[in-house]
């Protein structure tokens, strides 16, 4: 059974293959009447595109959207959202020789192994060009989001092939953006900014640390015993490609403290807001929200397309010397960014709803 | 909505709260036919029981399970499986105090947040009690992939506060067993067996990570882009008390390295078997399995539940002071090794199931 | 895959065999803080219980019923409600010879094809025994849907074998269970009872209509286009044993009709409410109900398990005759009137469920 | 919940409002490797398309469709297969002042019940204009089925307005597709074509019924308890506009028979094949096919567009009379016969991969 449906109420439909006629994305459960602001499904478009600086793969894609239903007169029907996105830049012909060959790290062989016909070019189905359309219906959930429960989600990037961010007092967007690798912190931005302009000379490339933090999120967000907050959130990000790890709150480290520590400490404050005085947990307990910061981290490998020479085996099963020649991002991190942020708010809207049929009132 | 079921074709729904009259399990789709031995039921259940050594809860609790549907002659129906275990040893009028007070870091109180009515009790359904219901399925899962597939899975304590094992050849789950703590090492398994017992004298609690290795899996099994391997592992295993983070084959590692050291060479070995010459990303490519281990690591935080004194807030949002005096485990991961078993086995399981779905022939 | 779970948002999931340990529902999506009253459940199992009267099957069973899980201080918690119905009079040997032959009309033979392994006593898996659970769960629904929204929903029988009830103005449960097959015109009802004393001492069956009728059902409820109300309860019922078709409002005499004639005129009430002239869709349009009545009529055929001799084929393919001796019901429909009601309610409670999440506010 | 996503393995999800961009359908589960013939697509939607004779709408569309992923060099990949729908012959402004008014027997009070915003225009989302989509699905269904399972479906007109069809030994689809109106028969062809004209001249519309016919289907298709065959086929039907009945078999009349006339004996024939003699039950046993033909018909409403004048209430709650002016068809029949076809064979393929899961061989 294929599983290119994310979320319960909620739910995003993903097509599309990297050098196919498009990409796309169809949203349900988007619940009626809701004003949707496609400027902002376009800015993050944007921030996910290819070719926006000289730290991204040079593909060229203006990634336009049409809208073709589920919204009238500006407002959602209720209906479902159907978002394509055209591929244009394809260049097909430059991935001739890879139809032949398993390149290392990459989803060829496993493509397959599994499926036997494989759309080689740029990847096909195992692109991450698909994730256009999470991004789009991510930007429509972010707005829902933001509108009705007052949500704010921000994900930057924290450490690119260990260099790492200091810790900030309070992230923004427009402080993310401001680096061009999307590192708030200045220093550490040009750091990094060095980092990938050597390993692009070096025809190599870097992993790295995205950490994405969500705020103002109510308590009760989180659906007990097999849809808890944290495993609703791991399994739509481990689903992004290139991710190897994710931790909430103080994820691995907390594997090296004692339970006196750990635990956070509840307080109500002066307005009677019940808070807790730190947040190792990453504000889910039980799996469940509540109401503090919720804070985790995201461990990226390297891409695996490098210029280098590797040793692999091709389609016939001999060992030979591929020097792959397409276009490539360095680093994938700093367009990761949206990315994150969309999977994040996909999911939270989902939960959201499926909180609010927790209770009959 | 409630999520109480994982999976897609072999699904378990799990039922019961830790001081109610039981807690189980009814799995759906487990093919017809297949000799169940229960007595590997018995055993992995045995593995998880409380009471076990002085390193684990002291709470009595046979864990005696009866079969109430879905066997026949002792096959297999392929009809529902509805496995209960009674609760025992409650001792409920231990947590009268309890009912009024949110515990740090216990979902007392996201629970009473999310639900209103909470059954306090040993944490209700909160506990990790319903595991063992879990672990229940995950044993028939188990030997239906042994029979049928030839996989293996093997999970152990790696680390407890710290304390790591070095890396071993070969580790069985006899190698497991022979430890008190479920750490292969035995100069690690003393030092940890020396840490639990400090921390429970101390009234205190360790956090760790259990490592996990599958064994024999086939290439082939992970369904992108919303099912991939990894992400469907990571939600099982995040819905599992007191997992904060984890990570596939160099995880987090694998931020701080370049695609050429990341990379894993193909190569055909002399029986013209696929293999690959290294295995940093953990035997999984673009979410599909590639046929070589599978492993991945587990951050546990230490357990919540500590007789030292706690600041916190109770029922009527006063600031309070608590003394837990429950019954618990001052290090969870001895106990939790099958737990992360069985979870594996259900989903490794289910993705077996659909991608035999993925193809005609 | 088995689909034994029925509902997305209110989800009941079944078990158990007719002559195994016990027969059970587990309900997930319940919500937290419903208080359940018991009797009600125990009620309506009385309605569906065998040996209630001359005209049901002889098997005594109490269908006394334990509650595991997810009720504390007599209020829902929100997490799963587990249900237990012990089988008592098995009887296991009256079906011995039964193991090698497929009876006419039964599922013998298609279980055996589909699964291999079956249980044949009292025909196992697709025994109306496992009702009983749908029935304790419907109970609850009802409850809900009562309290709640003011649901009322209430199914009799129409005919059977071709006798059928006029049509009466207001039927509530107490007349229909005035009548000892639970037909609320008691001249129709006597012709009904004679009709199926006849057909038991003949040793044979008969077929019949139930109708149902949902009063106080708000405008809204149904999920366009593949949730349509129609079709989720037409898939509910159609799951229930005998039933050979559905309809709704004007159902297959729709066929013979204009539409000037089928189409009902709108109107306001002197208290502004919407309502129609006529009710001849049954209260639904384009799939959502329409705040009139919902109405629709079932067939079922008559029970397959007769005593008269009959031809047929057992296990190794040898053409055989069959005298059944196992105890029947002549006719099933006094004892599914409750099902067909509980169905219903569960169904219902989950497209209002689902209806709430269809607007943000 | 919204569910515009139909089937459990093979799933398809549908979008579209009638008078928006375009209408469509993403196809997930398709499993990789099968040669489509896109030949098939479009002739099933040519046989689908409005205006193809004097008997349907002439709203005119080309239904050209677009597959914009999932196939690649002929083959299917596994994934998702979208194909697209444009919207020409739109004349928006033919439903201005339906804007304003709820028409008898139409959706429009119903959505403006549930949604709020509606699109009014051609009935918006809940215009038979979206089942395009299914349409272009359940081709591709239909010949997977026909290669790898070698089912045949065939649909025809049995009645309109009454008039019926006598029983025919064996009706293909080129018998079918001789009449103008899809009734097998050619007298009562001529008879029908005839009610139509004259409805149509009158302004009014007509009722019938739709037979289905499946063959060849293999015993073991259908998942009790709640995904049984007819419940399965009931619910992808009953989405369908305007049905309001289904009967399988002997369907009602069933409810007039008594057991040892409904019972269908079970033999072996010459070459060991197990049959039965007669085919009361339409070819399922306790939810499952039974490897006869499956035999279901449908009862379609007249459609709810008429010319004619008729009372009804406007949005803001007035008593009006209306005029429908839009182009409609004043039997929905002939073209309906297609989509029955086409919905059969997307649950058929669904369930035949179900099937596969069932046991571990």
């Amino acid at each position: 059974m294929a599983e290119n449906t994310l979320g319960k109420l909620f739910r995003i439909t993903s097509f599309g293959e990297s050098h196919g006629p498009a990409v796309g994305v169809v949203i349900d459960g988007l619940p009626s009447g809701i004003d949707i602001d496609t400027e902002v499904i376009r800015q993050q478009l944007r921030r996910r595109r290819p070719g926006q600086s000289i730290y991204t793969t040079p593909r060229n894609e203006a990634d336009e959207f049409e809208i073709l239903s589920g919204i009238y007169n500006g407002l959602t029907l209720g209906s479902p959202v159907c978002i394509v996105i055209q591929n244009q830049d394809q260049r097909s012909n430059d991935y001739d020789e890879l139809a032949q060959i398993y390149r290392p790290g990459h989803a060829d062989y496993t493509y397959s192994a599994k499926y036997g016909n494989r759309d080689h070019r740029g990847g096909g189905r195992s692109s991450a060009r698909v994730t256009a359309g999470w991004v789009a219906a991510g930007a429509i959930a972010e707005q829902v989001l933001k509108m009705y429960v007052g949500v704010e989600i921000v994900a930057w990037v924290d450490s690119v092939y260990g260099q790492q961010c200091p810790q900030l007092p309070s992230i923004s967007r427009s402080i993310v953006d401001a680096s061009a690798v999307r590192c708030p912190d200045p220093e550490t931005s040009s750091r990094i900014e060095k980092l990938i302009e050597d390993a692009k000379n070096e025809g190599n490339s870097l992993g790295g640390v995205i950490n994405c933090s969500i705020r103002n999120c109510p308590a009760g967000l989180g659906e007990p015993v097999f849809g808890k907050l944290n495993a609703r959130l791991a399994h739509s990000l481990m689903n992004l490609n290139a991710v190897k790890g994710i931790e909430f709150g103080e994820g691995f480290e907390a594997s090296k403290m004692k339970g006196s520590h750990m635990n956070d400490s509840f307080y109500k404050d002066e307005s009677g807001v019940m808070k807790t005085k730190t947040n190792h947990s990453g504000g889910i307990q039980g799996g469940i929200s509540n109401g503090q910061e919720i804070f985790y981290r995201l461990a990226f490998k390297p891409t695996s397309t490098i210029s280098l020479q590797q040793e692999t085996v091709n389609k016939q099963g001999e060992n030979v010397i591929i020097n792959s020649t397409g276009r490539h991002d360095p680093c994938v991190l700093p367009r990761a960014v949206p990315i994150v942020e969309s999977l994040t708010a996909i999911t939270l809207l989902d939960l959201w709803l499926e909180n609010k049929t927790g209770s009959i009132k």
